[in-house]
């Protein structure tokens, strides 16, 4: 069987990204914690923890940290059954759930999905922000413990469930409007506007160009990696982008923000793809983000074409 | 002298992730970019760009694209003297700019200067966004044309300003409050009520928490890589954070939020570190992050302890 003393340290210094830390959080020694680390090195043959500041986890690394997740779930589980088997802990051990999740989901209606679970659980999360396309990886890599993602394909090992649609509005201020649109939106205009693109993996505005162009023309473009940053930079004026529905819903009423072409918009389906060793111990997390994204995405069964109208 | 139709194809390649968006945005088929790449990286006995999904810069491709962002700049100048000489472009050519900023910078005061000086020059951006006291790396590793930083000393071949102190209150709702720290806040309530802390290189929990306790509690944490999320937690009583003064004024007004030692504050001193060579094309831009600074950062001259009191 694994050391699981070693294995402790290693999601403690992963987690708290130093060995002081790592030490100060599990009550021993910097020392003890790595000698631990270093003795499972060397029986693993492999490195777990990149020194650095921070010490990050290698892939292995991060596969035993899933796993650590996993039996503490598991021991949650145990102990609520059999309250006495419980060790006498010096403070409430609290779980750390990985969870990889798409900016914009969490900038819109994921915490929603947290806050209802931490009402009934009392654990800790470690968010991994990614691109939609993206987070899917990090589970297939072992990084993380379920995802929200575009990916509708199941990941092995999997549980899929789909979640809705995350809508997005290409949208600029008036006065950018008038400088760049005043002679129409089309594949010309579109050429010379600064558009705004999230990073190098964000497609929306290309899907979106696609859609209302028919092509795919070269645009220049800021890049800004942050989903708030987004909404603020149409409002100056810096540029278009695709932005989440639900936050710009009120600069669209209140005509601070305009669509480039009205009625234009882009669905992103979401699936939330869960380990299904984490399935069970996670069904209530599970609950929690479904009903949370039944009220912040478009859902079909909804009848009315969604929150956004 | 280094084959610039080569570099600006790199250049793109790194600016768009691709090879195939590259070839349109410099009007020249996805071949001869893969080709012009190839021959510059046997040439110079190194790799340029790492093939991916999206294609990202080696160290040396980052050092090679800033040379070309400051040719560019440099031309910019030379047309604006002498506009004869300016090339015949079909479209115009806009230089993209590469700057690194901390998050919370761009969640507050930063966008406000990318306003202001997109007002006098038609550039584009390229954010990088780091920790505070990691942003002034990519400036050293030359990923970055310039930086938003809280490293005081002068990177080389740099120009550092003084832009002001981004304050920090550690704010939770009232909720959180009553559950966690009904009994005082302490090393011990501390060591048991879940904080938010943003990326493993985020040390201000500890900052206050030397300054609040005198020592380094270890605390139960979660993990949000979000400005923005990590206000929206705090109001969600799912943890309790460092949050910048701009963006919890308004919450600490109403008592949505509450501060857990009242006026125990953490600032934290950000300088705009710039590299030499961009500094002379740039100083319109260095003068709109001073003037936004002044306006959204704590600053000495001010007399009154800051805009928020």
């Amino acid at each position: 069987m694994l050391d699981y003393q070693a294995l402790k340290a290693v999601a403690a210094v992963i987690r708290t990204g130093s060995f002081d830390k790592a030490a100060r959080l599990i009550h021993v020694t910097p020392s003890a914690v790595s000698q631990r680390v270093k003795q499972l090195e060397e029986r693993m043959g492999a490195v777990l923890v990149v020194r650095g500041s921070p010490c990050t986890a290698t892939e292995t690394g991060d596969w035993l940290c899933r796993h650590v997740e996993q039996v503490e779930l598991m021991e949650g589980q145990l102990f609520d059954a059999w309250p006495a088997l419980s060790p006498a802990a010096d403070g409430p051990e609290r779980v750390t759930l990985s969870i990889a999740v798409n900016a914009d989901s969490l900038g819109t209606w994921f915490l929603e999905a947290l806050q209802r679970f931490s009402k009934t659980a009392d654990c800790l999360f470690d968010l991994a922000v990614d691109d939609q396309e993206h987070t899917a990886e990090r589970l297939r890599r072992g990084q993380v413990a379920a995802a929200v993602t575009s990916l509708e394909q199941p990941i092995q090992g999997c549980r899929r469930i789909y979640l809705g649609r995350l809508r997005y509005h290409a949208t600029a201020s008036p006065d950018f409007m008038a400088r760049h649109f005043a002679g129409g939106v089309d594949a010309h205009s579109l050429g010379l506007a600064p558009a705004l693109t999230f990073d190098r993996k964000d497609r929306l505005q290309q899907m979106w160009l696609a859609a209302a162009t028919g092509g795919e023309p070269a645009i220049p473009t800021h890049w800004l990696p942050s989903t708030q940053g987004f909404v603020e930079a149409a409002l100056r004026g810096l540029g278009w982008g695709m932005n989440p529905a639900a936050l710009v819903a009120g600069h669209l009423a209140d005509g601070r923000l305009v669509e480039l072409i009205p009625g234009k918009v882009i669905d992103v389906p979401l699936y939330w793809q869960i380990s299904r060793l984490a399935s069970a111990p996670l069904a209530g997390l599970t609950e929690a983000v479904r009903a949370a994204a039944a009220e912040g995405l478009e859902t079909e069964d909804r009848g009315q074409g969604g929150r956004q109208g």
